[in-house]
């Protein structure tokens, strides 16, 4: 049908999916491509009879050029396979969704976007921190460590905006972003996590003041991907006790 | 079991609820407390033996306190009944839900968060605007129009930051925020869009530049709830042909 689904795979858990991309996986694709960061749960969703090519961008083996991921795409599209691109998190939050969309759009191809849960929101939620409050915060902006342009966002205007910073990909540059949000006037004492794997079993977390956390990030040995929310609401954070496991499923009913 | 799921019902579209959200509804609910923004769709969700409580804050009748509708959730909680906040969009973006667990756990009941796609990301996805893009900006801030201090968020900070804006609940100030944008010096040629009704059949938009945004939203006759999104990212709205309909469902199956 010369159609593509751009679908996001929400923060891990399969019960995080949505109805949407879940029968999408479990009844319509024939060809799935999927990111790394996509849980093993999730990929047990795809129906038995589609192809399932990981062209992921971390791993061991060498990384899938944008390109190349761009021809496999044009390449299923046009034997009117119903392809699926399958994303961590939501497509459009850092998940070059638009420059696939676009690329798919020069080859005369339609693209669809299915939303995920992105990890930003949804991650902090495990804790009980919410990335906005009314009490707390403006809003929430959600930023990479790192842009195109080498330069990183800047870090002072974010800091006066008042907003919940959410910061991903930031673990490998988590001394930098503290002394720039340090300097930008944020006191040492406002309350952060920094969270990995969230949403799977495997989910570790340090909850300290912005001061602390390098340290403490340090001393638990926390690793990437891992999300790094500073602002009032990460003082909320508690351990929210309950499992989601009576709702948890591997595949759609 | 004295614990209230706070569950988030996402932009509108019934398939676009999460797998743990539809097995609450579908299989678990047995009290529904829910937000008048929460589509009837999602509600036709619900399993028929559970009680739905409507206690929005819109609709024509007058709305329900936030303290009454924690009395009720603990009241429920305390029959041991499942109970579920049911909320638009996610519990923690604009939500309350902060507030809800607060009252929650000084009532000393158990709360657990099931996310939701929040409208700010999910919705300009409709158009085929990434809120983030790497050649476009440094990623996204979500804000309200007006604060709980009634001064609204710093609109300087937050222009200078080069995030994609995001407000909700902000077309009954489109005036106000448009002229404090451009104060603070972005070009009256920056891209921008309204959005009523996202991810419903009802839907309608208005994309154009952030000068010219107030006037076509008039013209147009957009109502609430609307988001208003400013930034280059906007520039990328297309017509999305298709629809999610052979996806699309009213209850889980």
């Amino acid at each position: 049908m010369n159609k593509v689904f751009i679908v996001g795979a929400g923060p891990g858990a399969a019960d995080l999916l949505t109805l949407r991309a879940a029968r999408l996986l479990g009844e319509k694709a024939e060809i799935v491509l999927t990111d790394e960061l996509v849980s093993p749960e999730v990929l047990a969703m795809v129906r038995p009879q589609a192809k399932v090519l990981r062209v992921g961008k971390r791993g061991g083996r060498a990384s899938t050029s944008q390109g190349f991921i761009h021809r496999l795409m044009v390449r299923y599209a046009r034997q009117h396979k119903v392809v699926v691109r399958l994303k961590g998190g939501d497509p459009f939050v850092f998940g070059r969704g638009g420059e696939e969309i676009e690329a798919l759009a020069s080859a005369g191809i339609e693209a669809e976007v299915v939303p995920g849960l992105t990890a930003g929101i949804s991650v902090p939620a495990t804790l009980g921190i919410p990335v906005t409050h009314r009490d707390h915060t403006h809003g929430v902006s959600l930023v990479t460590a790192t842009t195109r342009d080498g330069k990183g966002p800047d870090w002072a205007a974010l800091a006066r905006s008042g907003t919940t910073l959410v910061i991903y990909m930031g673990l490998a540059h988590l001394l930098n972003i503290v002394a720039r949000l340090l300097v930008s006037g944020l006191p040492a004492s406002t309350p952060a996590a920094a969270i990995a794997s969230g949403t799977l079993p495997e989910q570790r977390q340090v909850v300290a003041t912005l001061g602390e956390l390098p340290a403490r990030v340090a001393a638990e040995g926390l690793s990437s991907p891992a999300l790094i929310i500073v602002g009032a609401v990460a003082g909320l954070a508690r351990a929210q006790t309950g499992t989601p496991e009576d709702f948890a499923t591997r595949r759609v009913a």
